[in-house]
């Protein structure tokens, strides 16, 4: 069953139109939410970036925010979801195709859900990265349908024995292909700041508040290459790795090969935090 | 009737999955091919470009180039077509969604027509544009469907009454939101080379052909908005509008409110070529 608009509907039933603006100009907005024992993690904050991502590119909801949540906690429901994920977007709808906004068109609304399981070997273990520069367009912080250089960058670090790429523009690191970057150096937690240039992920901001409330100073603040490349600790987060240690960037060691202290010390907070919303 | 992967059907008949990877990712590439009274303009060129898109993500083609060929005949004849436009595109196809490339997906081939006119009366009085920093990813030569940044900025040209958005990164003109841009100085045609930075549109090459056999020296060079605004003739180029005189640049004046000498000369040979393709 998956999320048609303001109804919950048999997949068969859906069919997109060969002239949906999402289809032929990514003109829409997405969002991942986690689903943890049935139950969404930060469904209000997933929800907030989706309005924000929709007024960036002036996109109207097809349904009221309400409807939507009652509609996604009855997709979890029918489709008996435990542990996985819940995909929403939302495009400019159906139009004979002109790059301007069209007038008097409706969005259309698409959602469905997935089983997941939590990635717990490169959890613990870490993972592999490949440094490549960001030739994404200037408006990453809009959570939008046009990913196609996420999709190039990751494919580019997969081929080279990489789980993720960490982009870099002109040396300063950003973000990584479909993650937040995060490195320690001295105690001290560094991500780059929530400008135009990252998707600013509701995982990142978790992690920002784990953080402070463990007393780890947070700042938020470009670093270089080369602070990626010295730091003691380096780790990468999103809605579905979690926390994530990045134990070598292209022949670099980091940590030791091991997940460092700090990012084990988050992640225990950050499983905390899964367990308080069982409660 | 459409052209679905190596089928004309009837459009009722075709429905594009949720999870297809251009509707999640903008994962495809597209053209745009001029009809003349029923005659393709450029079409080997048009499947030269979109064969090097697909190459440039790795897309395979679901059919082969010659089936494709008689399928867009096919289908102007079908739908009668005599001046108007056919719109392709190829997507990755429909997969569980990961940014990673999916194994043994098909690939999934759109295409239509549509009628156009040309644009007649803004060939002659030309267009007011509005300059706008280029927002879009570092890839530009790969004609893809992520055109969010395109529609935005043309978007924003439109509010401010002007037909078209000229884009320049740190002062240096690119090209417009769907069009390439030229510009004249002492009797000289300059345009931005074909970098990833643009489109190396089919029309901007026609007319670098047209301008030497008229024995105007054409530089492909990359120019800044000052030699932009003091140009003695600028013009945009695409399929669909051909080539438009620009009179306006934000509040500058072009070559004094009117179409100039050099961009009338090309019109005519570009006019005369479209002759040339009806005998």
């Amino acid at each position: 069953m998956i999320l048609y608009n303001d109804k919950i509907v048999e997949r068969r039933d859906v069919a997109i139109d060969i002239e949906d603006r999402g289809y032929q100009f990514g003109d829409g907005v997405y969002e991942v939410i986690r689903v943890y024992e049935g139950q969404c993690f930060f469904l209000d904050e997933h929800l907030d970036r989706l309005e924000r991502s929709a007024k960036e590119i002036r996109l109207d909801w097809p349904c009221s925010r309400k409807d939507l949540q009652h509609n996604i906690e009855g997709l979890i429901r029918e489709n008996q979801l435990s542990d996985g994920m819940v995909y929403l977007q939302i495009t400019r709808g159906v139009a004979n195709r002109n790059h301007l906004f069209p007038a008097d068109t409706a969005s259309v609304l698409t959602g469905y859900v997935r089983e997941l399981v939590r990635p717990v070997e490169i959890m613990e273990k870490g993972i592999h990265t490949k440094l490549l520069d960001d030739i994404r367009w200037l408006r990453c912080d809009i959570k939008s349908l046009n990913l196609l250089g996420n999709v190039l960058l990751k494919q580019e670090a997969h081929e080279d024995q990489c789980k993720e790429a960490i982009l870099h523009r002109d040396g300063t690191v950003t973000e990584g292909s479909s993650t937040n970057v995060f490195i320690v150096k001295e105690g001290k937690l560094f991500t780059h700041p929530a400008t135009n240039l990252i998707l600013n992920g509701i995982t990142r901001l978790h992690i920002i508040n784990l953080a402070k409330k463990a007393g780890v100073d947070i700042i938020e603040q470009p670093f270089t290459i080369d602070t990626l490349l010295q730091a003691d600790e380096v780790f990468v987060s999103s809605t579905t790795m979690e926390i994530v240690p990045v134990v070598q960037i292209d022949q670099e060691i980091i940590s030791g090969g091991k997940s460092g202290k700090i990012t084990k010390a988050l992640q225990k907070h950050f499983e905390d935090s899964i367990k308080l919303l069982k409660i």
